[in-house]
């Protein structure tokens, strides 16, 4: 029985184990391919799954923050992890991956238990039609790799725009999200769909431009069991652009379960040229 | 002549120098105390501070992500940075504030130099009241010597509403903020006012309960010609919660200049009992 992609492209070797932090290694895979490096949702995937391999790892992920230095290139990478504080019930990690000898992404984690607390939700979910009413989209055409490895049925602004030349002002995107072929919903896989939008600045601009993430904050808004009772349904992702200045913009994503459950919000920064 | 206290917060002495990053000593001030630690935005300023006073420091800083593993206690501290990768436009940091041989705040950053290119803002600035029409409100009974620091003007959701016992929901902000005495805006003091909020929890609950930023992210879109412009004058900030959720929740805020250029956004995740 083969693994999902996901599963393979997550998959990491130890290399040396400790208490306070491993060394990993990983290979890219041509299947979560972008343009000129992985899609850095996976990326974001694989940091997370390394810290939660970690011998000592406790709690589930609030937050986790990464800068991209350079495009990851095709082959061989490590993951090198460092517990930097922990206390009874939270745990905060740095993480690097290095590839030839140098950082190529920098960052920084909270593990923590969560325990029951009076709760509430003042996000609100946009009202959509059900993922069961809308065709999932195909863009092959694109060449992004990665965009096979998604189910992804827009709302609006998704990479149908691209695809058609069209441009999205403001560029907002609501669309349903699932792995393709389905799987179930973990951290890692949450914080992929954080980053698995279409570019704000392809949607403004009707075609794709050069642009990368540098810099991406996921918050986590749920525990393991909010996740199993997802399975493998599509989530819905909702995006939008804050300001466009100077090479940089920001995106502000939120993730959805079906019925209502916020999952994830979160922010990156995006190098772009336009 | 006396300088102002922020910069006295931020006051580092250099322990140990060098291009791929140093040491510095700096030391808590009581005039920017919270509740048991410093007020959580001089802390990312004085960290941002650190890396701007870098010899090789390039650029301006894009985003500053940290998270906090424990309240640091009055005294003397360590900020220790090293450059973990560098191109000819961006900088990657790692940042770490020590104290008692601990770990006590670990953080990243990315800096870069800005090039001028195609802009737009979508986020809108709220239709609010000028500050000059609005007074600035005391909350000296709430015992947060920080408050003091700052001239709050709050449209709704500001600390008014702890002293009053109000509850407030949805724990929206709308105030503007300065300095106090009056201090042109700069990248730390720019920093420090993405965290010059009334906790949501406090406006949820209309009161003061345990409660502690955990992790903090900082986007800039601005550059330094866009600070200086402010020069001294009030900024609108604004704060919204999204999801309360087992003893977490997070708050997404925006920076505005008065004349409508949004200076930064940020979202933190808070730890609460309640």
């Amino acid at each position: 029985m083969s693994s999902h992609p996901f599963d393979d492209a997550l998959r990491l070797e130890s290399m040396r184990e400790g208490r306070e932090g491993s060394v990993w290694r990983g290979h890219t895979d041509p299947r979560y391919w972008h343009a000129i490096g992985p899609f850095g949702g996976t990326t974001a995937a694989i940091v997370l799954n390394s810290l939660l391999q970690e011998q000592t790892a406790e709690g589930a992920p609030i937050s986790l923050s990464l800068t991209y230095a350079s495009a990851i290139e095709s082959g061989e990478f490590e993951v090198r992890n460092a517990r930097v504080a922990a206390s009874r019930s939270t745990q905060h990690w740095s993480a690097q991956i290095w590839q030839k000898g140098k950082v190529v992404v920098n960052a920084i984690a909270l593990l923590a238990k969560r325990r029951e607390s009076w709760s509430d939700c003042e996000s609100v979910m946009p009202d959509v039609p059900p993922a069961s009413s809308i065709n999932p989209g195909s863009w092959s055409e694109l060449g992004l790799e990665w965009l096979n490895r998604y189910r992804l049925r827009v709302v609006r602004g998704g990479f149908e725009a691209v695809s058609e030349g069209r441009i999205s002002a403001p560029a907002i995107t609501e669309q349903w999200i699932e792995d393709y072929p389905p799987r179930n919903l973990d951290f890692p896989a949450l914080a992929a769909c954080c980053d698995a939008f279409c570019s704000r600045l392809y949607l403004r601009k009707g075609e794709m431009l050069p642009a990368g993430t540098v810099s991406l904050t996921i918050f986590f808004h749920a525990d393991h069991q909010a996740l199993s009772e997802n399975g493998s349904k599509p989530v819905l992702g909702v995006a939008r652009a804050g300001r466009f200045y100077n090479r940089f913009f920001d995106q502000h994503a939120e993730v959805w379960r079906e019925d209502g459950v916020l999952l994830a919000t979160s922010q990156q920064m995006v190098w772009f040229q336009g």
